[in-house]
Protein backbone atom coordinates (compact mmCIF):
# COMPACT_ATOMS: atom_id res chain seq x y z
CA UNK A 1 0.00 0.00 0.00
CA UNK A 2 1.45 3.33 -1.00
CA UNK A 3 -0.15 6.78 0.72
CA UNK A 4 -0.30 9.92 -0.89
CA UNK A 5 -1.28 13.26 0.28
CA UNK A 6 -2.69 16.06 -1.12
CA UNK A 7 -1.87 19.12 0.96
CA UNK A 8 -3.05 22.47 0.81
CA UNK A 9 -0.05 25.24 1.07
CA UNK A 10 -2.04 28.14 1.43
CA UNK A 11 -1.37 30.95 -0.83
CA UNK A 12 2.55 31.15 -0.74
CA UNK A 13 4.13 32.46 2.48
CA UNK A 14 5.04 29.45 5.31
CA UNK A 15 3.00 31.30 7.74
CA UNK A 16 -0.60 29.72 6.07
CA UNK A 17 0.14 26.28 6.42
CA UNK A 18 -1.97 24.71 9.30
CA UNK A 19 -0.42 22.82 11.83
CA UNK A 20 -2.65 19.96 10.30
CA UNK A 21 -0.64 20.40 7.40
CA UNK A 22 3.12 20.47 9.02
CA UNK A 23 2.44 17.46 11.14
CA UNK A 24 1.66 15.74 7.70
CA UNK A 25 4.69 17.12 6.23
CA UNK A 26 6.64 15.52 9.04
CA UNK A 27 5.01 11.96 7.39
CA UNK A 28 6.47 12.19 4.08
CA UNK A 29 8.74 10.34 2.60
CA UNK A 30 8.83 11.65 -0.66
CA UNK A 31 7.54 15.34 -1.62
CA UNK A 32 6.87 15.40 -5.67
CA UNK A 33 7.16 18.51 -6.89
CA UNK A 34 5.69 19.65 -10.49
CA UNK A 35 7.59 22.56 -12.81
CA UNK A 36 6.12 24.51 -14.82
CA UNK A 37 6.96 25.72 -17.66
CA UNK A 38 7.13 30.13 -18.21
CA UNK A 39 7.83 32.67 -15.86
CA UNK A 40 7.29 32.75 -12.27
CA UNK A 41 8.32 29.03 -12.13
CA UNK A 42 10.86 29.44 -9.99
CA UNK A 43 9.26 31.64 -8.07
CA UNK A 44 6.31 29.23 -6.99
CA UNK A 45 8.47 26.04 -7.00
CA UNK A 46 10.92 28.01 -4.34
CA UNK A 47 7.88 28.93 -1.83
CA UNK A 48 7.53 24.99 -1.99
CA UNK A 49 11.71 24.89 -1.06
CA UNK A 50 11.00 27.36 2.22
CA UNK A 51 7.96 25.91 3.77
CA UNK A 52 9.79 22.65 3.35
CA UNK A 53 13.21 24.41 4.85
CA UNK A 54 10.79 26.09 7.19
CA UNK A 55 9.38 22.97 8.49
CA UNK A 56 11.36 19.87 8.18
CA UNK A 57 14.60 21.51 8.63
CA UNK A 58 17.76 21.46 5.50
CA UNK A 59 17.79 17.77 5.13
CA UNK A 60 16.00 14.47 5.65
CA UNK A 61 13.61 14.77 3.02
CA UNK A 62 13.26 13.44 -0.51
CA UNK A 63 12.11 15.83 -3.13
CA UNK A 64 11.32 14.47 -6.30
CA UNK A 65 10.74 17.32 -9.66
CA UNK A 66 9.36 16.47 -12.46
CA UNK A 67 8.21 18.81 -15.84
CA UNK A 68 4.75 19.43 -15.71
CA UNK A 69 3.20 18.43 -18.99
CA UNK A 70 1.93 22.04 -21.11
CA UNK A 71 -1.35 22.03 -22.32
CA UNK A 72 -1.14 21.92 -26.15
CA UNK A 73 -4.03 23.33 -28.10
CA UNK A 74 -5.94 20.10 -30.25
CA UNK A 75 -8.16 20.68 -33.25
CA UNK A 76 -11.05 18.80 -31.42
CA UNK A 77 -11.39 22.03 -29.58
CA UNK A 78 -10.96 22.39 -25.05
CA UNK A 79 -13.25 19.98 -24.11
CA UNK A 80 -10.52 17.69 -26.36
CA UNK A 81 -7.53 19.62 -25.46
CA UNK A 82 -8.07 19.33 -21.80
CA UNK A 83 -8.96 15.48 -21.84
CA UNK A 84 -5.77 14.94 -23.71
CA UNK A 85 -3.52 17.46 -21.36
CA UNK A 86 -5.45 14.98 -18.21
CA UNK A 87 -4.08 11.99 -19.58
CA UNK A 88 -0.60 12.71 -20.03
CA UNK A 89 -0.58 14.64 -16.71
CA UNK A 90 -2.60 11.42 -15.26
CA UNK A 91 0.58 9.26 -16.78
CA UNK A 92 3.02 11.42 -15.26
CA UNK A 93 1.49 10.78 -11.66
CA UNK A 94 1.21 6.85 -12.06
CA UNK A 95 4.80 6.93 -13.17
CA UNK A 96 5.95 8.92 -10.46
CA UNK A 97 3.99 6.61 -7.88
CA UNK A 98 5.76 3.67 -9.14
CA UNK A 99 8.80 4.27 -9.68
CA UNK A 100 9.46 6.48 -7.09
CA UNK A 101 7.57 5.83 -4.09
CA UNK A 102 7.86 1.98 -2.12
CA UNK A 103 5.42 0.24 -0.91
CA UNK A 104 4.88 1.50 2.55
CA UNK A 105 5.48 5.08 1.86
CA UNK A 106 3.65 8.62 2.13
CA UNK A 107 4.25 10.35 -1.15
CA UNK A 108 3.11 13.91 -0.82
CA UNK A 109 2.26 17.10 -3.18
CA UNK A 110 1.90 20.46 -1.69
CA UNK A 111 -0.56 22.14 -3.86
CA UNK A 112 -1.13 25.90 -3.94
CA UNK A 113 -3.80 27.41 -2.17
CA UNK A 114 -6.53 24.36 -1.12
CA UNK A 115 -6.52 21.27 -2.81
CA UNK A 116 -10.09 21.11 -3.80
CA UNK A 117 -10.47 24.82 -5.62
CA UNK A 118 -9.59 24.92 -9.49
CA UNK A 119 -6.65 22.17 -9.37
CA UNK A 120 -7.45 19.12 -11.61
CA UNK A 121 -4.52 17.37 -9.40
CA UNK A 122 -7.52 15.67 -6.96
CA UNK A 123 -9.74 13.98 -9.82
CA UNK A 124 -6.48 12.75 -11.45
CA UNK A 125 -4.99 10.88 -8.24
CA UNK A 126 -8.73 9.60 -7.03
CA UNK A 127 -8.65 8.02 -11.08
CA UNK A 128 -5.34 6.45 -9.63
CA UNK A 129 -6.58 5.12 -6.56
CA UNK A 130 -9.61 3.93 -7.97
CA UNK A 131 -7.78 1.98 -10.21
CA UNK A 132 -5.05 0.61 -8.36
CA UNK A 133 -6.90 -2.25 -6.95
CA UNK A 134 -7.09 -0.89 -3.12
CA UNK A 135 -2.82 -0.53 -3.22
CA UNK A 136 -3.06 3.58 -3.55
CA UNK A 137 -4.82 5.67 -1.08
CA UNK A 138 -5.12 9.20 -0.66
CA UNK A 139 -5.86 11.87 1.44
CA UNK A 140 -6.33 15.73 1.10
CA UNK A 141 -5.63 18.30 3.75
CA UNK A 142 -7.12 21.62 3.38
CA UNK A 143 -5.07 24.86 2.90
CA UNK A 144 -5.88 28.95 2.68
CA UNK A 145 -7.15 29.72 -0.73
CA UNK A 146 -6.91 32.83 -2.81
CA UNK A 147 -10.49 33.23 -2.23
CA UNK A 148 -10.30 33.97 1.64
CA UNK A 149 -6.69 35.60 1.10
CA UNK A 150 -8.90 38.41 -1.16
CA UNK A 151 -11.56 38.88 1.31
CA UNK A 152 -9.64 38.93 3.80
CA UNK A 153 -6.94 41.53 2.49
CA UNK A 154 -9.83 43.89 1.15
CA UNK A 155 -12.04 42.96 5.11
CA UNK A 156 -15.20 41.93 3.15
CA UNK A 157 -17.34 39.28 3.66
CA UNK A 158 -17.17 36.95 1.11
CA UNK A 159 -20.69 36.91 0.77
CA UNK A 160 -23.66 39.77 2.11
CA UNK A 161 -26.35 38.53 4.51
CA UNK A 162 -28.45 36.15 2.83
CA UNK A 163 -26.58 36.22 -0.36
CA UNK A 164 -25.07 33.76 -2.22
CA UNK A 165 -22.14 33.82 -4.20
CA UNK A 166 -20.55 31.95 -6.97
CA UNK A 167 -16.97 30.99 -7.77
CA UNK A 168 -16.41 31.40 -11.36
CA UNK A 169 -13.81 31.46 -14.42
CA UNK A 170 -12.66 34.30 -16.68
CA UNK A 171 -14.06 32.33 -19.08
CA UNK A 172 -17.15 31.83 -17.98
CA UNK A 173 -17.37 35.85 -17.39
CA UNK A 174 -16.52 36.51 -20.82
CA UNK A 175 -19.31 35.09 -22.40
CA UNK A 176 -22.61 35.17 -19.67
CA UNK A 177 -24.69 37.56 -19.49
CA UNK A 178 -23.29 40.53 -16.75
CA UNK A 179 -26.89 41.22 -15.85
CA UNK A 180 -26.73 37.69 -14.85
CA UNK A 181 -23.77 38.15 -12.03
CA UNK A 182 -24.86 39.59 -9.14
CA UNK A 183 -21.45 38.37 -6.89
CA UNK A 184 -19.30 36.80 -8.32
CA UNK A 185 -15.39 35.40 -7.42
CA UNK A 186 -13.31 35.28 -10.79
CA UNK A 187 -10.48 32.90 -11.24
CA UNK A 188 -8.05 32.16 -13.81
CA UNK A 189 -9.01 34.96 -15.91
CA UNK A 190 -6.32 35.68 -18.58
CA UNK A 191 -8.32 38.30 -20.19
CA UNK A 192 -9.50 40.73 -17.87
CA UNK A 193 -12.70 40.08 -18.18
CA UNK A 194 -13.95 42.65 -15.86
CA UNK A 195 -14.19 45.43 -18.83
CA UNK A 196 -17.61 43.77 -19.14
CA UNK A 197 -19.03 44.92 -16.63
CA UNK A 198 -18.96 48.70 -16.59
CA UNK A 199 -22.32 50.45 -16.20
CA UNK A 200 -23.68 47.84 -14.32
CA UNK A 201 -23.02 49.71 -10.68
CA UNK A 202 -20.70 46.97 -9.69
CA UNK A 203 -17.92 46.95 -7.35
CA UNK A 204 -14.72 45.18 -7.98
CA UNK A 205 -12.48 43.90 -5.41
CA UNK A 206 -9.00 42.66 -7.40
CA UNK A 207 -5.97 41.20 -5.67
CA UNK A 208 -2.51 40.10 -7.00
CA UNK A 209 0.13 37.61 -5.77
CA UNK A 210 -2.11 37.54 -2.47
CA UNK A 211 -0.34 36.24 0.14
CA UNK A 212 3.18 37.51 -1.43
CA UNK A 213 5.78 40.14 -0.87
CA UNK A 214 4.40 41.53 -4.37
CA UNK A 215 1.23 41.72 -3.59
CA UNK A 216 -1.72 44.60 -4.85
CA UNK A 217 -5.01 45.22 -4.29
CA UNK A 218 -7.61 47.60 -5.77
CA UNK A 219 -10.95 48.14 -5.13
CA UNK A 220 -13.91 50.48 -5.87
CA UNK A 221 -16.91 50.91 -8.89
CA UNK A 222 -15.92 48.91 -11.71
CA UNK A 223 -16.74 52.50 -13.56
CA UNK A 224 -14.23 54.70 -11.77
CA UNK A 225 -11.28 52.13 -11.45
CA UNK A 226 -11.66 49.98 -14.55
CA UNK A 227 -8.09 52.70 -16.14
CA UNK A 228 -6.27 52.26 -12.77
CA UNK A 229 -6.43 48.33 -12.34
CA UNK A 230 -6.16 47.79 -16.29
CA UNK A 231 -2.92 50.03 -15.57
CA UNK A 232 -1.60 48.46 -12.44
CA UNK A 233 -2.08 44.65 -14.24
CA UNK A 234 -0.01 45.63 -16.94
CA UNK A 235 2.41 47.84 -14.81
CA UNK A 236 3.20 44.50 -12.49
CA UNK A 237 2.84 41.79 -15.08
CA UNK A 238 5.59 43.62 -16.90
CA UNK A 239 8.14 44.04 -13.89
CA UNK A 240 7.22 40.37 -12.69
CA UNK A 241 6.97 38.45 -15.74
CA UNK A 242 4.18 36.77 -14.61
CA UNK A 243 0.43 37.32 -12.81
CA UNK A 244 -1.36 35.26 -10.33
CA UNK A 245 -4.69 37.35 -9.56
CA UNK A 246 -8.63 37.27 -8.30
CA UNK A 247 -11.22 39.41 -7.74
CA UNK A 248 -14.96 39.59 -6.69
CA UNK A 249 -17.38 41.44 -8.49
CA UNK A 250 -20.09 42.78 -6.86
CA UNK A 251 -23.69 44.77 -7.55
CA UNK A 252 -24.41 47.71 -5.44
CA UNK A 253 -27.53 47.72 -3.35
CA UNK A 254 -29.71 50.91 -2.80
CA UNK A 255 -28.41 50.91 0.87
CA UNK A 256 -24.57 50.75 -0.14
CA UNK A 257 -24.91 54.91 -0.73
CA UNK B 1 -5.74 53.16 18.90
CA UNK B 2 -6.90 50.05 19.47
CA UNK B 3 -6.67 46.70 17.59
CA UNK B 4 -8.94 43.72 16.89
CA UNK B 5 -8.19 40.77 15.29
CA UNK B 6 -10.82 38.23 13.68
CA UNK B 7 -9.21 34.85 13.88
CA UNK B 8 -10.66 32.02 11.66
CA UNK B 9 -10.15 29.28 13.73
CA UNK B 10 -11.30 26.67 11.60
CA UNK B 11 -13.79 24.07 12.29
CA UNK B 12 -13.12 23.33 15.17
CA UNK B 13 -10.31 20.91 16.23
CA UNK B 14 -6.95 23.25 17.23
CA UNK B 15 -4.86 21.03 14.44
CA UNK B 16 -6.51 23.60 11.62
CA UNK B 17 -5.27 26.85 12.82
CA UNK B 18 -2.52 28.67 10.60
CA UNK B 19 0.88 29.39 11.65
CA UNK B 20 -0.35 32.89 11.09
CA UNK B 21 -3.43 32.39 13.40
CA UNK B 22 -1.61 31.11 16.12
CA UNK B 23 1.31 34.26 15.90
CA UNK B 24 -1.59 36.22 16.05
CA UNK B 25 -3.05 34.89 19.29
CA UNK B 26 0.38 35.39 21.15
CA UNK B 27 -0.18 39.09 19.93
CA UNK B 28 -3.38 39.04 21.79
CA UNK B 29 -4.53 41.30 25.24
CA UNK B 30 -8.40 40.18 25.47
CA UNK B 31 -10.21 37.68 23.41
CA UNK B 32 -13.92 38.35 23.15
CA UNK B 33 -15.87 35.17 23.39
CA UNK B 34 -19.83 35.24 22.20
CA UNK B 35 -21.91 33.02 24.19
CA UNK B 36 -25.14 31.60 22.43
CA UNK B 37 -28.03 30.37 23.68
CA UNK B 38 -29.33 26.69 23.02
CA UNK B 39 -28.07 23.38 22.78
CA UNK B 40 -24.38 22.89 21.90
CA UNK B 41 -23.27 26.41 23.26
CA UNK B 42 -20.80 24.91 25.66
CA UNK B 43 -19.42 22.58 23.24
CA UNK B 44 -18.67 24.99 20.85
CA UNK B 45 -17.23 27.35 23.36
CA UNK B 46 -14.83 24.81 24.96
CA UNK B 47 -13.47 24.28 21.79
CA UNK B 48 -12.08 27.86 21.65
CA UNK B 49 -11.00 27.62 25.55
CA UNK B 50 -8.98 24.74 24.29
CA UNK B 51 -7.26 26.48 21.29
CA UNK B 52 -6.16 28.94 24.09
CA UNK B 53 -4.63 26.09 26.11
CA UNK B 54 -2.95 24.31 23.31
CA UNK B 55 -1.14 27.10 21.91
CA UNK B 56 -0.82 30.04 24.69
CA UNK B 57 -0.55 27.46 27.97
CA UNK B 58 -2.92 27.84 30.96
CA UNK B 59 -2.99 31.76 31.71
CA UNK B 60 -1.62 34.75 30.72
CA UNK B 61 -4.09 35.71 28.35
CA UNK B 62 -7.93 37.43 29.67
CA UNK B 63 -11.40 36.29 28.45
CA UNK B 64 -14.28 38.37 28.37
CA UNK B 65 -17.52 36.51 27.71
CA UNK B 66 -20.57 37.97 27.21
CA UNK B 67 -24.19 36.19 25.89
CA UNK B 68 -25.17 36.81 21.92
CA UNK B 69 -28.06 38.66 21.74
CA UNK B 70 -30.77 36.05 20.25
CA UNK B 71 -32.52 37.00 16.58
CA UNK B 72 -35.90 38.13 17.71
CA UNK B 73 -38.60 37.57 14.80
CA UNK B 74 -39.94 41.24 14.02
CA UNK B 75 -43.59 42.01 12.72
CA UNK B 76 -41.93 43.87 9.84
CA UNK B 77 -40.47 40.42 8.53
CA UNK B 78 -37.11 38.97 7.36
CA UNK B 79 -35.16 42.23 6.31
CA UNK B 80 -36.52 44.17 9.70
CA UNK B 81 -35.48 41.26 12.11
CA UNK B 82 -32.16 41.09 10.56
CA UNK B 83 -31.47 44.83 10.88
CA UNK B 84 -32.72 45.13 14.73
CA UNK B 85 -30.21 42.02 15.61
CA UNK B 86 -27.66 43.22 13.68
CA UNK B 87 -27.77 46.67 15.55
CA UNK B 88 -28.41 45.16 19.07
CA UNK B 89 -24.81 42.79 18.28
CA UNK B 90 -23.15 45.47 16.96
CA UNK B 91 -24.15 47.73 20.24
CA UNK B 92 -23.19 44.60 22.24
CA UNK B 93 -19.53 44.97 20.26
CA UNK B 94 -19.03 48.84 21.08
CA UNK B 95 -20.03 48.23 24.26
CA UNK B 96 -17.28 45.67 25.11
CA UNK B 97 -14.82 47.13 22.96
CA UNK B 98 -15.33 50.62 24.83
CA UNK B 99 -15.12 49.23 28.33
CA UNK B 100 -12.89 46.18 27.90
CA UNK B 101 -10.32 46.82 25.48
CA UNK B 102 -7.65 49.71 26.58
CA UNK B 103 -6.33 52.17 24.13
CA UNK B 104 -3.22 50.41 22.29
CA UNK B 105 -4.44 47.04 23.29
CA UNK B 106 -5.01 44.23 20.79
CA UNK B 107 -8.46 42.43 21.11
CA UNK B 108 -9.56 39.28 19.26
CA UNK B 109 -12.45 37.02 18.54
CA UNK B 110 -12.09 33.54 17.50
CA UNK B 111 -14.61 33.00 14.29
CA UNK B 112 -15.91 29.80 13.63
CA UNK B 113 -14.42 28.50 9.87
CA UNK B 114 -13.26 31.76 8.33
CA UNK B 115 -14.13 35.02 9.39
CA UNK B 116 -15.58 35.89 5.68
CA UNK B 117 -17.56 33.00 4.84
CA UNK B 118 -21.49 33.56 6.21
CA UNK B 119 -20.78 35.71 9.40
CA UNK B 120 -21.96 38.90 10.14
CA UNK B 121 -19.29 40.10 12.87
CA UNK B 122 -16.69 41.27 9.76
CA UNK B 123 -19.60 43.87 8.65
CA UNK B 124 -20.55 44.70 12.38
CA UNK B 125 -16.69 45.15 13.41
CA UNK B 126 -16.37 47.29 9.93
CA UNK B 127 -19.13 49.69 10.55
CA UNK B 128 -17.64 50.22 14.22
CA UNK B 129 -14.55 51.04 13.04
CA UNK B 130 -15.95 53.42 10.00
CA UNK B 131 -17.06 55.12 12.56
CA UNK B 132 -14.51 55.31 15.34
CA UNK B 133 -12.45 58.08 13.49
CA UNK B 134 -9.62 56.56 13.13
CA UNK B 135 -9.19 55.21 17.08
CA UNK B 136 -10.40 51.28 16.25
CA UNK B 137 -8.69 48.99 13.20
CA UNK B 138 -9.33 45.58 12.85
CA UNK B 139 -7.49 42.83 10.75
CA UNK B 140 -8.86 39.68 9.09
CA UNK B 141 -6.64 36.47 10.01
CA UNK B 142 -8.16 33.66 7.41
CA UNK B 143 -9.37 30.29 8.50
CA UNK B 144 -10.12 26.52 7.16
CA UNK B 145 -13.94 26.92 5.93
CA UNK B 146 -16.50 24.28 6.69
CA UNK B 147 -16.82 24.09 2.92
CA UNK B 148 -12.99 22.99 2.52
CA UNK B 149 -13.51 20.41 5.01
CA UNK B 150 -16.25 19.17 3.40
CA UNK B 151 -14.30 18.64 0.26
CA UNK B 152 -11.48 17.42 1.87
CA UNK B 153 -13.30 14.99 3.75
CA UNK B 154 -15.14 13.46 0.65
CA UNK B 155 -12.14 13.75 -1.13
CA UNK B 156 -13.66 15.52 -4.11
CA UNK B 157 -13.00 18.53 -6.18
CA UNK B 158 -15.07 21.89 -5.48
CA UNK B 159 -15.49 22.71 -8.69
CA UNK B 160 -15.49 20.59 -11.64
CA UNK B 161 -13.16 21.37 -14.35
CA UNK B 162 -14.05 24.74 -16.21
CA UNK B 163 -17.30 24.82 -13.79
CA UNK B 164 -18.71 27.48 -11.37
CA UNK B 165 -19.68 26.78 -7.97
CA UNK B 166 -22.86 28.47 -6.26
CA UNK B 167 -22.32 29.07 -2.47
CA UNK B 168 -25.69 29.60 -1.37
CA UNK B 169 -27.94 29.06 1.97
CA UNK B 170 -30.49 26.64 2.90
CA UNK B 171 -33.24 29.78 2.53
CA UNK B 172 -31.95 29.78 -0.99
CA UNK B 173 -32.16 26.71 -1.96
CA UNK B 174 -35.92 26.18 0.07
CA UNK B 175 -37.50 28.53 -3.04
CA UNK B 176 -35.35 28.36 -6.27
CA UNK B 177 -36.51 26.13 -9.31
CA UNK B 178 -34.22 23.04 -8.96
CA UNK B 179 -32.54 22.70 -12.60
CA UNK B 180 -31.05 26.12 -12.29
CA UNK B 181 -28.96 24.53 -9.65
CA UNK B 182 -25.90 22.58 -11.09
CA UNK B 183 -23.56 22.84 -8.32
CA UNK B 184 -24.23 24.92 -5.21
CA UNK B 185 -22.50 24.10 -1.78
CA UNK B 186 -25.31 24.79 0.46
CA UNK B 187 -25.02 26.12 4.07
CA UNK B 188 -27.34 26.86 7.47
CA UNK B 189 -30.12 24.96 6.20
CA UNK B 190 -32.46 24.02 8.96
CA UNK B 191 -35.49 22.35 6.53
CA UNK B 192 -33.22 19.29 4.51
CA UNK B 193 -34.05 21.42 1.39
CA UNK B 194 -31.99 19.05 -0.45
CA UNK B 195 -35.56 17.01 -0.48
CA UNK B 196 -36.57 19.22 -3.67
CA UNK B 197 -33.61 17.96 -5.45
CA UNK B 198 -35.27 14.14 -6.29
CA UNK B 199 -35.86 13.01 -10.09
CA UNK B 200 -32.85 15.37 -10.56
CA UNK B 201 -30.44 13.47 -11.47
CA UNK B 202 -27.99 14.55 -8.64
CA UNK B 203 -25.61 13.91 -6.38
CA UNK B 204 -25.57 14.85 -2.89
CA UNK B 205 -22.32 15.20 -0.66
CA UNK B 206 -23.30 15.74 3.29
CA UNK B 207 -21.30 16.36 6.50
CA UNK B 208 -22.48 16.60 9.85
CA UNK B 209 -19.68 18.04 12.67
CA UNK B 210 -16.94 18.43 10.22
CA UNK B 211 -13.49 18.34 11.78
CA UNK B 212 -15.21 17.46 15.24
CA UNK B 213 -14.87 14.10 17.04
CA UNK B 214 -18.51 13.02 15.90
CA UNK B 215 -17.95 14.01 11.78
CA UNK B 216 -20.43 12.02 10.08
CA UNK B 217 -20.65 11.63 6.16
CA UNK B 218 -22.96 10.19 3.81
CA UNK B 219 -22.75 10.54 -0.12
CA UNK B 220 -24.69 9.34 -3.17
CA UNK B 221 -27.51 10.18 -5.60
CA UNK B 222 -30.23 12.17 -3.60
CA UNK B 223 -32.96 9.47 -4.89
CA UNK B 224 -31.04 6.82 -3.79
CA UNK B 225 -29.76 8.22 -0.03
CA UNK B 226 -32.61 10.32 0.95
CA UNK B 227 -34.05 8.41 3.21
CA UNK B 228 -31.08 7.39 5.01
CA UNK B 229 -29.72 10.83 5.21
CA UNK B 230 -32.95 11.74 6.74
CA UNK B 231 -32.42 9.44 9.08
CA UNK B 232 -29.03 10.06 9.94
CA UNK B 233 -29.28 13.68 10.35
CA UNK B 234 -32.63 12.58 12.34
CA UNK B 235 -30.31 10.31 14.81
CA UNK B 236 -27.72 12.52 15.73
CA UNK B 237 -29.23 15.34 16.11
CA UNK B 238 -31.27 13.63 18.47
CA UNK B 239 -27.81 12.09 20.41
CA UNK B 240 -26.46 15.34 20.80
CA UNK B 241 -29.38 17.89 20.84
CA UNK B 242 -28.13 20.49 17.92
CA UNK B 243 -26.36 19.90 14.41
CA UNK B 244 -23.93 21.53 12.31
CA UNK B 245 -24.06 20.56 8.50
CA UNK B 246 -23.55 21.43 4.77
CA UNK B 247 -23.79 19.76 1.29
CA UNK B 248 -23.04 20.45 -1.76
CA UNK B 249 -25.47 18.99 -4.94
CA UNK B 250 -23.69 18.49 -8.41
CA UNK B 251 -25.58 17.57 -11.54
CA UNK B 252 -24.30 14.58 -13.01
CA UNK B 253 -22.92 14.52 -16.24
CA UNK B 254 -23.05 11.71 -19.26
CA UNK B 255 -19.59 10.51 -18.48
CA UNK B 256 -20.55 10.41 -14.95
CA UNK B 257 -21.78 7.01 -15.54
C1 LIG C 1 -5.28 26.79 -10.87
S1 LIG C 1 -6.09 27.91 -9.77
C2 LIG C 1 -5.59 27.29 -8.21
C3 LIG C 1 -6.29 27.91 -7.05
C4 LIG C 1 -5.78 27.40 -5.69
N1 LIG C 1 -6.04 25.97 -5.54
C5 LIG C 1 -6.39 28.18 -4.51
O1 LIG C 1 -6.91 27.55 -3.58
O2 LIG C 1 -6.29 29.41 -4.51
C6 LIG C 1 -5.11 29.35 -10.03
C7 LIG C 1 -5.90 30.65 -9.89
O3 LIG C 1 -6.04 30.94 -8.51
C8 LIG C 1 -5.93 32.33 -8.28
N2 LIG C 1 -4.79 32.55 -7.36
C9 LIG C 1 -4.06 31.58 -6.78
N3 LIG C 1 -3.15 32.10 -5.95
C10 LIG C 1 -3.30 33.43 -5.99
C11 LIG C 1 -2.66 34.52 -5.32
N4 LIG C 1 -1.67 34.31 -4.46
N5 LIG C 1 -3.09 35.78 -5.60
C12 LIG C 1 -4.10 35.99 -6.47
N6 LIG C 1 -4.73 35.00 -7.12
C13 LIG C 1 -4.34 33.74 -6.88
C14 LIG C 1 -5.79 32.99 -9.62
O4 LIG C 1 -7.08 33.37 -10.07
C15 LIG C 1 -5.24 31.87 -10.48
O5 LIG C 1 -5.59 32.05 -11.84
C1 LIG D 1 -22.93 30.99 10.42
S1 LIG D 1 -22.22 29.90 9.27
C2 LIG D 1 -20.50 30.08 9.62
C3 LIG D 1 -19.59 29.42 8.61
C4 LIG D 1 -18.13 29.52 9.00
N1 LIG D 1 -17.67 30.90 9.00
C5 LIG D 1 -17.23 28.68 8.09
O1 LIG D 1 -16.24 29.22 7.54
O2 LIG D 1 -17.49 27.49 7.92
C6 LIG D 1 -22.68 28.35 9.98
C7 LIG D 1 -22.91 27.26 8.93
O3 LIG D 1 -21.65 26.75 8.52
C8 LIG D 1 -21.73 25.35 8.31
N2 LIG D 1 -20.75 24.71 9.24
C9 LIG D 1 -19.90 25.36 10.05
N3 LIG D 1 -19.11 24.51 10.70
C10 LIG D 1 -19.46 23.27 10.30
C11 LIG D 1 -18.99 21.96 10.61
N4 LIG D 1 -17.98 21.76 11.47
N5 LIG D 1 -19.58 20.90 9.99
C12 LIG D 1 -20.59 21.09 9.11
N6 LIG D 1 -21.06 22.31 8.79
C13 LIG D 1 -20.50 23.38 9.36
C14 LIG D 1 -23.17 24.95 8.54
O4 LIG D 1 -23.83 24.97 7.29
C15 LIG D 1 -23.67 26.07 9.43
O5 LIG D 1 -25.06 26.24 9.27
Amino acid sequence: MKHLYLIGMGPGGPEYLTIQAIETLKRVDVFFMLEKEGRGKEELLERRHAILRRYLGDSGYRVVTATSPERRTLPGGYQETVRAWHATKRQLFAQLIDTELQDGQNGALLLWGDPTLYDQTLSLIAELAAASAGTLEFEVIPGITSVQMLTAKHKIPLNRVGESILITTGRHVEHCDPSAIDNAIVMLDYNASFRRFTGQDMDIYWGGYLGCPDEVLVSGPVDEVLDALLETKARVREEKGWLLDIYLLRRRRASDD
